[in-house]
């Protein structure tokens, strides 16, 4: 298959793009890479590396898009950006995925504009997959809806399964909804309507409310919501994780002698426990509802992480995951 | 001054709520408690504790709501319950402030009829102070409003703001709006309404926008927000750490004898983390908005929580807060 990146999106590009798309290369033999970017900058990297393969292809792309422009404005101005050329690569029909690690914003907004709905899509969904304590869960929508209404999320519903079904290789994820309150009456005004929708459908897997406490449990699969809601989730547990671990660092800190021992008595306990927690492993978010395979990567992303997502959008093609959304929506709305 | 309690509010009454009006009897002179619920089954309490003092009183109530209860209808049909009981004594005058464990629906809506609201409020709120890195910080509302207006959010800022100072003891808290990205305009359309009325208030420390992975760092003290956002990162905030703190008993368990020893080497570390998360420590929720002093206890709370519920309740009494909020109110809107 053929991958398009983004040869300048993210905090550490391009160097972490380069060398994710090496390790990528250097795993899987049937992936060709074309990576956009000022050509010089790009080759210089890959000269660092020593690294020369006829799988990849630098696509030259003058400017770049930074995170603080104006996302439909900025995709409509700079035709020239690594992110445009890059989406213009699926459009074209030449490269069957892209990925980027820019400017969130600038991407969802490329991915709509430039590569284009699905037909019958209300809304396109930001749908990454995070670890919880039993198991993987999926966000759906991350962001990419503010406001959102009640039909949305039964769409969003449908394409998480399908996603979760051919990626994550679970014939029947459990769907669940959002919302403060277990019982079918809690909740604001869209979850309310939104229950009624969601349990109403035949082909979903849908296990009721989920409350934002037993999220991170990982318990349910498939977590549906407005992308404000879903963005708090998403930025929460980082930030919760984050503050937890700090603090803890801190206490170890000023607990003297017997602290630092249990630490470092502790140190494989700890490193386990990053990599269960760590969202580089799960690769990047699937824009779901474009009529093309568009991966957002974390904006910090290193080469682990892009690798990761190389890796990823390999099974969202190898099992025709696009298709069977197609497929799905046809069926169901 | 005089404090009503819901004898039968909580996984633990009466027996945590008898055991803590009788710490904070011990511990604060100035105070008498009336305890409302089945006569023999609040005495019988006391009895077991050997304890008796002429500085409380019981106050027969028959009836119990119970948490899958429709608020409203139990507010309205069980007069005769331990909530609707200690909400009247503040009503009729009889007791200064209220505070209960049980169903937070019911004692909500029973505030809001029994005592109801002060004169000018839109919506009252539900403000709890949660621990934080760097601080405390309130969320408020944090679920008695899942549907706002942009104008709420303007008096949720003004009420949490001299709550904030009086029992917190800040002279000059910051308030944030919890909204997805940093900027002005970023947002759904509440956040983006209401960040526009914030910044006019002439008598507010508007810092502006807080993104919720830096809401735990406790740097921002007053969190404005809707009530279906502020449950979510309330409920996210208990799950999220206890999912990491459970994935890392987990890993200690079969990390054997060099894990469990360091585990016991850091017990001092943990034990001074769960103190500092402890929202216990904190009491209970004010209901800002309403009449009278009403504070929402935890549904789990024990002893102990009882106990700082009621010093929170004086902090509120003493420092006059109810009488500034109706000010504050007057000269702000």
């Amino acid at each position: 298959m053929k991958i398009a990146i983004d040869g300048m999106g993210g905090d550490n590009a391009p160097k972490a793009v380069v060398d994710g798309v090496i390790q990528a290369i250097m795993e899987y033999k049937d992936i060709k890479v074309y990576i956009t970017g000022p050509k010089e900058l790009i080759e210089e990297e890959f000269r660092k590396q020593e690294f020369i393969s006829n799988c990849i292809t630098i696509i030259d792309a003058k400017e770049v898009i930074e995170p603080n422009e104006h996302p439909v404005m900025a995709i409509r101005k700079k035709k020239d950006s690594s992110i445009c050329k890059a989406l213009k690569l699926v459009k074209d029909g030449e490269c069957d995925a892209v990925i980027s690690g820019g400017s969130t914003g600038a991407f969802l907004a490329g991915c709509t504009l430039i590569v284009g709905r699905i037909k019958g899509v209300e809304r396109p969904a930001l749908a990454p997959i995070m670890p919880g304590k039993n198991g993987s869960f999926m966000i759906i929508d991350a962001g990419a809806n503010v406001d959102c209404k009640p039909n949305y999320l039964t769409q969003f519903a449908h394409m998480g399964k399908i996603y979760y079904q051919g990626v994550i290789g679970n014939e029947k994820p459990s769907v669940g909804l959002v919302n403060i309150g277990a019982e079918e009456e809690k909740g604001n005004e869209l979850t309310k309507a939104a229950f009624k929708l969601l349990k109403e459908e035949q082909n979903l897997n849908f296990v009721g409310n989920v409350e934002p406490r037993d999220v991170s449990a990982g318990d349910v699969n498939v977590l549906v919501c407005d992308g404000f809601t879903g963005n708090t989730l998403l930025k929460m547990y980082e930030g919760v994780a984050s503050t937890l671990l700090g603090m803890m660092k801190d206490e170890i800190l000023t607990g003297g002698i017997r602290g630092k021992l249990g630490a470092l008595l502790l140190k494989p306990v700890f490193k386990s426990l990053k990599v269960k927690f760590d969202y580089k492993e799960y690769g990047g978010a699937p824009f779901l509802g474009v009529d093309g395979i568009c991966i957002k990567a974390h904006g910090s992303s290193d080469a682990k992480a892009f690798k990761n997502a190389i890796r990823q959008t390999k099974a969202f093609y190898d099992n025709d995951v696009l298709a069977k959304i197609k497929e799905e929506l046809q069926n169901n709305l």
